[in-house]
């Protein structure tokens, strides 16, 4: 058994993990043994290790939030009909490690056969995605977003969301060599950022309205996606994957009374009730099931291999998400 | 008969400017020929003059928005007993001439024996720090607000009316230098901005939950005031003295839930109701009559210099508004 752990947090974040030897004690009543499937390295993955993360779990740490696994042994009382079934990994239980041991009565089966390294990434990414399209304006179907980094994991689970509902989406990328990915992916009015966007967002619109912004990027972009939006629309920010703080001209807020707002999941998780929670992952599963929603991988390591995967997960040009394979 | 006019916009707004002889033609019925007796050059005044503000007029036009005059003259079908009063100036009239010809029916007397400089800037600063007072956030007596370029024309009137209020205010200046006429505006709780600003604001309120900031510096002044704010506030924009675009990191939206907006007048005197602007205006006079509302000023100008005005507002470092005296 191994597991991925950091004794210290620091700038280069492949410099604190290593993949090492690990032990679990013997079983409990109600646990199971669950060998990990997949596990992504999500942006907040990388932040947690440079310590830049809105919560920081106490040191030393086992990396890794979410994932997927097999039971592959129950304790006393636990239903033995268990066992070879695929479940969600508990949220937040430092998933990058070959074994870990959950409680079976909080066990979320999943339907087989789903591709299991898309399964590995529902508990993160989709509800972010489904969630800001949900919770900052009412859009109606034939409503216009949109969003930059649509070449990244959200921003192909906010086409496949948006074109679910009926939304109208504009995908911003970084490069042109994004481009492809991003149509692959089922994005239309794609464009890369620069130079006028707001012109060519409009002609790419028709000029419509467009009600909702959805930054991931930080630093100017923010301010290019502001400067497409309709008066009194809301921008939303999730991340600053340009490694600067958001800018936006004040004529943005004043002139044009753009809103600025930022989601974070985590609270969402503790405030939620079941109800709504089963709603989001409800539509979320139907939608993984039916192949609607997908992100792309741009690749799959080994846990010994942890450093390099979370280099490439770190490094600024990806065309999908890095996951760790523990068990291959 | 003299106005201030430009045919043109320009990055150097004094340059655009200049003081020229004007006629008016005989008063119609209901009208009435005022004397401008002070009008102040606002940061709203130099961005109409050099292109940047949300609405400009159709060139050429005369410079001032709003200011304060006597009667002079009454048309037919006008009581004679206004000759001599003093009036407002109708807002967007273009206030930097010496006479201006206006309809009897729109005028708002003042009163007598307050002063005349204090009255000529009603209608454009006051209003703003009331309204970003009470439009944002529900606060009580008690409660906590931080401004920055608090030795502004604004940043005095929030003074005032955070105290008329009951409101604790923190008040941040961007040179040591203003902390002083900060001081002798009735300001408390006044710090330089720059390093460890959210430490040292902290001190300042012995910890508390700071639940609105008012910004009007932009660039990476805007972050330092979110860092000062309470989980979940509200940060309000209005101007942006430094030139510079808001600068504001994801982790303040994300991990704190700030929630960035702005302001602006023009569209507030577009929808307010009859019975809002005058309970807005009527807190406003009560304040100004009694002293507890004033603004500094730090220097008057005749028409002729009306360059020399303008660049002195234009300015980045003052000590008070500038005005324009056009009958002295």
């Amino acid at each position: 058994m191994k597991k991925a752990e950091y004794a210290e947090r620091g700038p280069v974040p492949q410099d604190v993990i290593a993949a090492v030897a690990m032990e679990l004690p013997p079983l409990a009543a109600g646990q199971v043994l669950l060998e990990v499937l997949a596990a992504p390295i999500n942006p907040s993955d990388v932040l947690t290790l440079t310590g830049l993360y809105g919560l920081l779990p106490p040191l030393p740490a086992i990396g890794g939030n979410e994932g997927v696994g097999r039971v592959a042994e129950t304790g006393e009382g636990v239903d033995a009909g268990w066992v070879g079934k695929t479940v969600l990994l508990p949220l937040g239980s430092g998933t990058w490690r070959t074994h870990l041991i959950a409680e079976a009565k909080g066990l979320v089966a999943l339907p087989d056969g789903v591709d299991v390294q898309q399964l590995a990434m529902l508990s993160v990414n989709p509800p972010t995605a489904l969630l800001m399209l949900s919770e900052f304006v009412d859009l109606q179907p034939g409503d216009w977003v949109i969003q930059n980094a649509a070449n990244s994991a959200v921003g192909s689970y906010l086409i496949g969301i948006a074109k679910a509902r009926g939304l109208n989406l504009v995908n911003i990328v970084r490069r042109e060599s994004a481009v492809e990915s991003v149509r692959k992916a089922g994005g239309e009015n794609v464009l890369v950022d620069g130079e006028k966007l707001a012109k060519r967002v409009a002609e790419a619109s028709g000029g419509a309205a467009i009600k909702l912004g959805i930054d991931s990027v930080g630093g100017p972009a923010t301010d290019n996606l502001a400067r497409c939006l309709a008066q009194g629309a809301t921008l939303v920010n999730y991340g600053a994957m340009s490694g600067e703080p958001c800018h936006i001209s004040p004529a943005s807020f004043v002139f044009r009374d753009i809103t600025l707002r930022g989601f974070w999941l985590s609270p969402w998780y503790r405030n939620a009730t079941p109800q709504r929670r089963a709603e989001v992952f409800g539509e979320i599963g139907r939608l993984i099931a039916t192949g609607q929603l997908r992100a792309p991988v741009q690749a799959t390591y080994r846990l010994e291999d942890i450093k390099q995967a979370v280099a490439a997960a770190a490094a600024g040009e990806r065309d999908g998400k890095i996951l760790v394979l523990p068990n291959e």
